[in-house]
Parts: C-alpha cells; sequence; structure tokens
C-alpha cells in the first residue's frame, strides 16, 4: 500500500487502497474513491517496463483530473550463479583432499561421448576441467558418431565394473542410430550421478524413499534457493516446463521441501495467470523471454533456466544468449532472480562434481 | 452473466455484469453501475449454501433499495462408480473368458495378508470374491501376526516364481516388527499390480515412459473423469493430498493427460484458495467433510477419495460414512461429483482386476 500525495486534493478527502496489480495479477488497477461532496473518483494506476502512471478521473469526465509518472528502479537482487558455483567447487574440493588424506581415495568420474557435436565436446571438456579443479579423477571415451550401441554399451559396462570410477555420464543426445533409453538404463544406478534412472525418479517422487542422485540442474536451482535463503515450505511454486531433465524432478523436489507445486507447459492455458501466483518461478521451457513482467507475481524469486541464444548483430559472436524470463521487465516486479548466463548455468557441473563426491563417499562408507 | 429485471428501474438505465463469485472465488459481488441520472448504485450478491440474495443499494443510503432472494437446487451430476465399476469387471470378465478360450490360461492374483486385522481381511476377502466374479484365479497366504519377515519373502519369492500367478498383492499395514520397503521391494516389478514400485512410479512421472501398472485408486479416478466425458487436457486439476498411495500418482497420471496440476497439501497456506481455481478436484486426505462448497469452483468435477467414518447416532452401526468433501455442500457448486460410498471405492477393486488381466495378457503376449 503507498501513499501519494495529490495536488489539490486535500488528503483527508483520498482514501483509496494502492495496488500496483489486480488481485488477478493484471497490469493497472481502479479503485473507487467514494467523496462525499463530489463524483465519485477513480484513480488509475498503468505500468509498463520502466515507467508507471497514476491517473485521477472524474466519472463525469473522461479525461484525467490529474496524472503523475513514477519511474521505478530495478530492485530485484541478483541470484550469482557463478559465485555460489564457485563456493560449492571449493566445498567439493576441501571434502575431496580429507576423503584422499583420510582414506587414499580420489572420486572418478567417466564420461562417454559418442560423435562430434561441438557443443556436446565443449561441455565435455568443460567437465573435465571442473573434475581437474576439484581433484576428482576423470575418465573420457570419445567413440566416433557411427559406432555400435553394443560399442558404448561394452564401456558402460567397463566402466561399471571399475571401482576407481564412482559417477558415469553419458553425454546426450546420441547419435539416432542409438536407442537413448537402453544406454541410459545400462549405468549402474550407484553410478548414475545425473539421477535420470527411472527408480532415482521414483524414489524423489515417493515421501519416505531417497533417491540415490538428484538430478543436477534441478539440484542447483533448489541449491541457490538454499544459499540465498530464500523459504520454500509452504510457499507456492510454478515450475513451467516438464522435461525428464529439469521440469519434472524440479517440481518434484520443490514438493519434498513443502512447497505448493504447480506445473505449467505447453498445453496450459492460461500460463501467466498460473505463473502469477508464483512465489517461486523455475522456468525451464528454451524460449527466449517468454516470461514477461506481467506473469510475476511481486516480490516473487526467479530461477531461470533457459539459455536461449538470440540473434545480436552488435555483438562479435552475431548472438547473445538469454533466459526464458525477459530480465528487464522481471528485475522490476521480482524480489531476487537469476542472471543469463552466470545463474543456474555454472550450478550444473558444481552439481554433477557434488554427485560424483557422494558416490564414492557412499561406495567408500566415508562420512 | 445473467440479465436480471429489477422493479422500477428501467431496463436501459441499468448495465452490469452479474458474476456469481469474484474473480478471487471469493463469494459476494458488487458491481457498480453507472447511471448519470441518479447516485452510482451497488448490485450486491451474496450466496449462502443454499441461497443466494441480491440487493441493489445506492452509495447515498446504507439499506438496500431492493432485495431478491434465489434459492438454487443442488445440481451437480453424480458420477456413479459402483455402475462403472460394474461396467469394469463386466468387461474384464469377457477379456478373462476370451482368454481362456484362446489360449487356456485364466490370469491369477496372489493375496498375502499378515496379522488378524479385520478391516484387512475384509478387503482381502473382497478381493478374492471379485477375482471369482470375473474368472480370475485367486492364490491366498494367510499368516501369523508373529511370522518372521523371512516367512513373508519366502512366499513372495514363491509367487515371483510360479507361472500362474500374474499379480502379487500384499495387504498393508504390515504388522510393525516387519520392514514394508523390503517386503514390497520383493515383488518382481512384473507382478506389481498395485503398481508401488519407485520404478513404476518414476515411469510414470517421465515423459517417453510408461509404468507397468498404474496404482489402482488413481488409476480408478480418472477412469472416471473419463468414463464420464470430463476434458482433462489443458484443465487446471487440484489434487488435495501426496500419499504415495494415491494423492502423488493421482498427479502424475492428470500431469500425463495434460492437466495443468496443482498439489495442495498440511503445508499448503490458503488450500482453499488454490482448491477453488480447479475444474477438477481429486481429493484424498481422509478428513471428512474438509473441503467446504466454498472452495469449489462453480462447475468444478469433483472425485473424493476420502473414505471417513463419522460419528452417528441415529445409524445402527453407530457411525457413517462420509468423504473430505462436504457432499451436501459441493453439490449446489460442482458440475459432477462422486459420492462417498459408492464412488471411488468400488473402482479401486476393479482396476486391481484389471491390472492383473493386463499383467496376464503381457506375460502371454496375448492381445
Amino acid at each position: 500500500m503507498a501513499s501519494i500525495k495529490l495536488p489539490g486534493f486535500s488528503s483527508s478527502l483520498i482514501k483509496a487502497r494502492f495496488l500496483p496489480f489486480n488481485h488477478d495479477g493484471s497490469r493497472g488497477n481502479t479503485v473507487v474513491c467514494i467523496r462525499r461532496d463530489v463524483d465519485p473518483l477513480s484513480l488509475e494506476f498503468s505500468s509498463t517496463n520502466s515507467l508507471r502512471t497514476l491517473s485521477l478521473r472524474s466519472y463525469a469526465s473522461s479525461s484525467p483530473v490529474i496524472s503523475a509518472k513514477l519511474t521505478t528502479e530495478a530492485s530485484a537482487k541478483v541470484i550469482d550463479g557463478k559465485s555460489v558455483a564457485k563456493t560449492i567447487r571449493d566445498e567439493v574440493a576441501a571434502e575431496v583432499s580429507r576423503m584422499k588424506d583420510a582414506i587414499g581415495v580420489a572420486p572418478g568420474l567417466a564420461v562417454i561421448l559418442v560423435g562430434n557435436k561441438k557443443d556436446s565436446a565443449t561441455y565435455v571438456r568443460n567437465k573435465k576441467k571442473a573434475c581437474e579443479s576439484v581433484g576428482i579423477n576423470s575418465f573420457e571415451v570419445h567413440l566416433p558418431e557411427d559406432s555400435a550401441e553394443q560399442e558404448v554399451l561394452k564401456f558402460i559396462s567397463g566402466f561399471n565394473d571399475d571401482p576407481t570410477v564412482h559417477g558415469i555420464l553419458v553425454q546426450l543426445p546420441l547419435p539416432s542410430h542409438m536407442n537413448e533409453q537402453n544406454i541410459l538404463n545400462a549405468v549402474s544406478l550407484e553410478k548414475d550421478v545425473d539421477g535420470f534412472h527411472p527408480l532415482n525418479i521414483g524414489r524423489l517422487a515417493m515421501r519416505g524413499r531417497d533417491p540415490l542422485f538428484v538430478p543436477c540442474t534441478p539440484k542447483g536451482c533448489v541449491e541457490l534457493l538454499h544459499r540465498y535463503g530464500v523459504e520454500i515450505k509452504g510457499k507456492r511454486a510454478v515450475v513451467i516446463g516438464r522435461s525428464n531433465i529439469v521440469g519434472m524432478p524440479a517440481a518434484l523436489l520443490l514438493q519434498r521441501e513443502d512447497a505448493t507445486v504447480s506445473i505449467v507447459h505447453s498445453r496450459t492455458k492460461n500460463p501467466e495467470e498460473v505463473t502469477r501466483q508464483a512465489d517461486i518461478i523455475i522456468s525451464a521451457v528454451g524460449q527466449p523471454n517468454m516470461v514477461r513482467g506481467n506473469w510475476i507475481k511481486p516480490g516473487a524469486v526467479i530461477i531461470d533456466v533457459g539459455i536461449n541464444p538470440v540473434e545480436d548483430s552488435k555483438s562479435p559472436r552475431g548472438y547473445q544468449l538469454v533466459g526464458d524470463v525477459c530480465y528487464e521487465e522481471a528485475c522490476k516486479v521480482a524480489s531476487a532472480i537469476t542472471p543469463v548466463p552466470g545463474g543456474v548455468g555454472p550450478m550444473t557441473i558444481a552439481m554433477l562434481l557434488s554427485n560424483t563426491l557422494i558416490s564414492a563417499k557412499r561406495m567408500h562408507n566415508f562420512q
């Protein structure tokens, strides 16, 4: 509720609640002011990206009695995923070092890459570098695009049996002639650091059960909320997107933490209305700038998983990366938001390292 | 939008939208009517269980100009679970008969009961009778309360290996000295007709995967929606309760059918507000009459899973069974509702028979 002085009117005559949004969350709000000496007045509040306009109208006239423009500042706190990821990597490094000193064992992560997709090769290289930086041993297998499925299964089987390997990751996507489900199912449940095995997902969904691993990206989203002290219990959370890799497990995780969760997806008829009810939004759809300012409840916390390249002639690369959420607009409504890049992105690898450490500790019964 | 003639006012002077509920779903609605000849008028609409009152007020006077009472009738269609369950049992019986004729095999269901709980014994007896009525062979093991866990596991193992058994059901709850998780995990995934195995739940949650079995009660809820032609895709659905047996899998099932699903639970701060947004409500909490008329969006469809005994001195048994939803109030707001008893209850056993048939058909590759 805001208090605003209106020139030409004594403040005692004007009594109205100023709400930045209607109850249904749409922009613009009309408040009827009851005055016994003149016509009822209507106070209108409209908002664009950076400007909010306040108009006072009389029912007897269609033109505003007064109009005032208020400039608002971006106020959302930036959730710095890069910095949190750095902290987590330091924590993992300290634990790896303690483990080596105590029992002479370092965690090991095996990555299997098939084919020559440039993106995939970059991801694998980054994972390898991240492992090295925290003292985790990394094992890499790079197979040609036209390898047989059997070849991949053979390497998975070898890593399953190798006691120095505590996590196995098959870089996706696989070439189209391979059955992804067969290959992922071949990874031993105890080494499934990606957490994508249906048995892990089932345990994540069930009360009283615990998954061996929580999928890295959703785990990173919730870790950001924890590290920034965002309360989850009892809050309304909306997850936009229902992929097996992010949206669905993110919803299950928030549910485990006692949020009241709704899932918005491509078949949702009024995504903006549902999203506007959320105290916490996790968006993972891959649609640049889909979530606009007016989708967001004032004060909501936003975790933007989307990393979408959009054309940008001014950038030397010819494109820039943007999230699912229109950052510029969201900043003015949300209380906290992850930037893109530098938000959820760095958290995924940090969580992979953390899962590999958890696996090694569990296998060696090291507390 | 309703049109109402108001005595003493020419209809051309009154222009207002009549909505039975506010946008936020709360009862009572005020509409400002703009008239140029007199004070603005306010039209108020308030509602109790069976009576709706319409009042026209002038801003200049606090007493209504006119007031009219409208009596509303219970209008919800009754979703007759007993009748649908009967139809499904007839369908299962026909398929069992066709299977016997074609390949000489009848489906078989094994039920393991431990201890002397009266309720459990009744459930097991009902399941056995239902099997007999559709031509499914039933096998029953009844062990004393103080049996060792190993004893139960031995019988499960025997049924796992028995080709005449296509479904295995361990009646819950088990005596407290047994580890329920160990015992349920021992049931072969291919014979888990209850669908409670975490791998089944994981597959239910994942897009592109299919569970071998869908848990009986949630399957029964969604089957009722299908048989009554209730559209699920794109609708807002609220599941109240998040148990592993009903609430959670019901939410996953509705999600698979493209509803926009929210889960309300004991930590939800405003359950009535969230529930009021639903086109479809599935309630499974075990709280008699918790969901009141004003929790329900007009026209919503309600599936009430609760079966709660409440004291009733007039009943010869001293109690009556009621649902989670206040039936009397809900009838006046919802478009369709399951009664208690006679709604979801009979569907659970019908779905168990259906799952046992599915299992036998799959094992014998019978289409």
